[in-house]
């Protein structure tokens, strides 16, 4: 870590401040530039507090020069993480193909489209049973009775299933879940974060709305430090001032994420642009800039398959997605 | 709810859509202009998912005339709630001044800041106990050490006491909490807002870090719809790309909340711009907008004593800026 | 335009804004629901002030029904727009590889670059003659002899060239330069591009720093309503909170405006990302998504030869980008 | 300037970025920690391209020590300057307050709202004689005749008159306007920040829809380094994800900087919102955080008269909340 004082600062303020790191433990090799003196601290720094120091009125900045995600960086870890799911395999060279509807509404419903999207070449299904909505007066999710439709829907096609937690008190419900969606409303929920990391379930960690990659990285840490490192992290779109599409989708997060750390890295192109028009193009894109997979709403609603169905595809528009994606995969091997 | 249809399309598919529109038990008033068709939805709208109507390939656009937000909106409850903590009143013409450390550390720190804080002119003591916190490696509390700290504190000075709950688990040790905080990162944890319903307790819900004023306020209504209508709401900065402020207040959201909704409204100034320096002038400016009150940190650590303290005052420096809020509400009454 | 007025608004109020509104040639179309009255606005409202009228305090919102852009629209131009640079097409079918160095540094540079992005596959040469600079104090560009440094490698290679032009007053020194570029901080610099509107040359629009598409397509509208339809659309990055990266690039862009423009679209994934070694994955993207070319740095220079250099590829990572971009675009034919 | 270089990086390339950068003229110390060597860059650093460094492959990351803002850096030049306007005075303790039209429409109009604002306590007259709209089909501005009409206001007032220049060419219609606004469209039209800078006349420089602190201050810096130290910054809401105002007005801006910088700011709540109802309570909060004066909309037309006026508020209305900052100023003095 490295602390810039500001100028013209009296020796005896800045002793006080190289003290009081001395007593953390810490080296403190100093720099005496023209115009600023530059501290170096060496030891274990990762308990400093790098607000705390940056904000002391002597201090011009801070720089942590060693980052503060271990387990999901890359520099300790350079193999890309292949997490295994029954059969199938996510990350490395691998790629998932994540399908289904947004709400599991029936039993009828999950296994048609269950059916349909294994056709397609889906590897996986996706269904939500626990619904997080802005509103409380919207559908909430057929919950428990959701998450054993989906056990019959993956019993008739041997799809793994892959289904969102929203509370540390349902885990119960998902113990014969494959893979736990955490929402991106949820990516800083600590608590339940560290719940999952005491599982031994893959865990799907959607970006939250406007976090970082850092903090995407850091909510990873959470589940990996208490000793599940099968995370998978998943761009879903960020929050910003886009008239069109109702999130930005940051693809640039793809090649970035894969350059810091060692975990599998998806893509959800119906969330990020909540049109289903767009889902086609962005999937490819995605697929284009090295995504380890896709998840995708497909439905077979008929009012749905009356018109375009919001951000939802039909399972023939999957199937016409899934042959592009797996060409442009050709096409860079 | 009003319904543009695009130009050009067939009768056909139209009806078709009224239809179904009827099929929902709606009325649709239908109204032809020069280029569009635009559909009046009459009756119980609230259920009518209004992104999958956006989404059809035969609709311009959709507007909603009536807000899915109900108990906490202003137009059905025009005066002012007031919540009442023990014998402090928020909201209406009182004014909350609510202070204290960051994080709960030892009894004599958090008594002595209490002390302080009572004597400068704040009504509610605010200290964490559970901390959420980015890293998983950096200091997440006392815990429920913490709260029984802060319960010492209550009583050597009769301040009612503010803290956040993180996760609905831990909901019986903050039993004899007199406010219970709900964090920026779990604005819409809607599981743990939902049991916070079901309880009497007054509720400080923080809006999240890139949440608009309407995301918040279905957050209040979580836990309104539940049966609590103790609701106080807090502005504490949202996610920009500013330089030199970690987060940006957004002040204009004060006046703003208090035309769309009776609940109270206070102001962060200590986490919104993360700079000690920055505290008084925008506590001011908050004053100064229609705040209902005020959350600042204070501290009286022997280090932050030394310098400026991160985001948290010193209690001489809050005692200062108590006084000139109180000008402020006094030139403005 | 429709007008949702307020709930209970008294006849007399409503009756002044309708007169209002018929007094400006329009026809008014009423429809009274459960609880709003909505005016249908019929006839030219394309003069109509949508901010005022829904700032009235009787109003509780205005929506248009038919977009402010025309000559852009795609509603009113069906067909792909190709614009011609002596022999290169760009738009429809055809695909603009446009690079070149950051700024024009000398004739050995220039004429070097020009050279090895041509054999690479490029079609079009850019480079920086007046450079746009957050900072008095940093390099200025060459100016006028910069352009003529471009035309000398114009003539060594055949490539037609692209360079910015900063304001109206240098119009004369581009006279015979192929495209003029508009940066991203004089997107909405309207008097330049009123000008540009009234020349016959290809005009590249960047999006700017954190315009919306609707923006982007006004200020296309700006150059065509002026006689100029050789506008080319160019997305490379919008600023949000990212961390690693220096802006955000939103490549559903790219679909989007093809649904509403009929103008090519391009992308600069070097300006977006600031990072060599994140161009290629997302040039890849871009062409899988639909773009219609790209516009990329590359250098030669030895200090970048030495190290990878900031945002720019060397030029025999340019080649294999292009090789790469180009079997995306055979897969997805 | 201080380099970071990356772990494990051979010393041969190390030795290499140190000579290229001694080779540049700067002294260079090096420090080696415990995982990373700092270079710490000694020398006139202005010219170093920060971004170029930063993206060496063997580099992990630059900071800057000294700020590249320098004329109008606090720092070098601790008194607040005062920027004079005939009689008016602009910064330290002197509060300016400007108001007026929009737009400027007729004699009638201007000379009215002149007088009316004049009577409430305003200082100087604003209206918009030339117009940037987003639209070109929109009303572009009365251009020299509606400064023509400003002319006549100030005689009929003494007024000193604020007004928004667009493009250098339009120069010389500015000879006798007081104050000359640079708007947020244009902030980094850098070429007529120049030509401002080689005027004597007062800037009033608008922060752009997403820039930063160091941009503003930076755009500053073009005009001041020309030879115009009469600069004075205005901060007018910032694009976000804002559901209800037009932007978000960032009101720590203003104690920000004025801790960076010397020159005055001022406050323009009217564009910041968009909501004449916000315009009151967001201009008392920036008088109570520091700020040097405020930008206020103010109209006379029967139409706004007769309902509230979108941004603009009725003289009255002004004359209300000049007493209101007035008594906030005394509260605060």
């Amino acid at each position: 870590m490295i602390v810039v004082v500001k100028p013209n600062v009296s020796d005896e303020r800045q002793n006080q401040l190289i003290d009081w790191l001395k007593g953390m433990g810490l080296g403190v090799h100093i720099s005496t530039g023209e115009f600023n003196t530059v501290l170096g601290l060496i030891g274990d720094t990762s308990k400093v507090d790098i607000d705390l120091i940056e904000s002391l009125d002597i201090v011009d900045s801070v720089k942590r020069v060693t980052e503060t995600f271990k387990q999901c960086n890359r520099k300790f870890h350079p193999e890309d993480t292949v997490v295994e799911v029954g059969d199938v395999k996510i990350g490395g060279g691998n790629f998932a193909m994540i399908a289904g509807p947004c709400s599991v509404e029936s039993e009828e419903q999950i296994v048609g489209i269950a059916k349909a999207v294994k056709a397609s070449g889906a590897n996986l299904l996706r269904g939500g049973a626990f619904k997080p909505r802005t509103s409380p007066y919207d559908f909430q999710g057929l919950k428990a009775e959701g998450i054993d439709l989906l056990k019959i829907a993956r019993q008739e096609t041997g799809l793994p299933i892959v289904t969102e937690i929203m509370n540390l008190r349902d885990l119960p419900l998902f113990d014969d879940v494959d893979v736990l969606q955490v929402g991106a409303r949820n990516m800083q929920n600590f608590d339940l974060l560290k719940e999952l990391g005491k599982t031994d379930k893959p865990i799907l960690l959607k970006r939250g709305l406007a976090n970082t990659l850092k903090e995407l990285l850091m909510s990873a840490e959470y589940i990996m430090s208490e000793g599940n490192d099968k995370v998978i992290l998943c761009e879903r779109g960020i929050r910003t001032y886009s008239d069109y599409t109702r999130n930005t989708l940051d693809l640039s997060a793809v090649p970035m994420l894969h350059e810091l750390s060692h975990l599998p890295v998806i893509v959800d192109p119906s969330h990020a642009t909540g049109i289903a028009r767009l889902v086609p193009p962005m999937a490819c894109a995605a697929a284009a800039c090295g995504a380890n997979g896709l998840i995708i709403e497909v439905h077979n609603d008929p009012l749905h398959a009356l018109c375009d169905g919001a951000q939802s595809l039909r399972p023939e528009e999957y199937t016409a997605l899934a042959k592009k994606v797996e060409k442009i995969r050709e096409a860079l091997a």
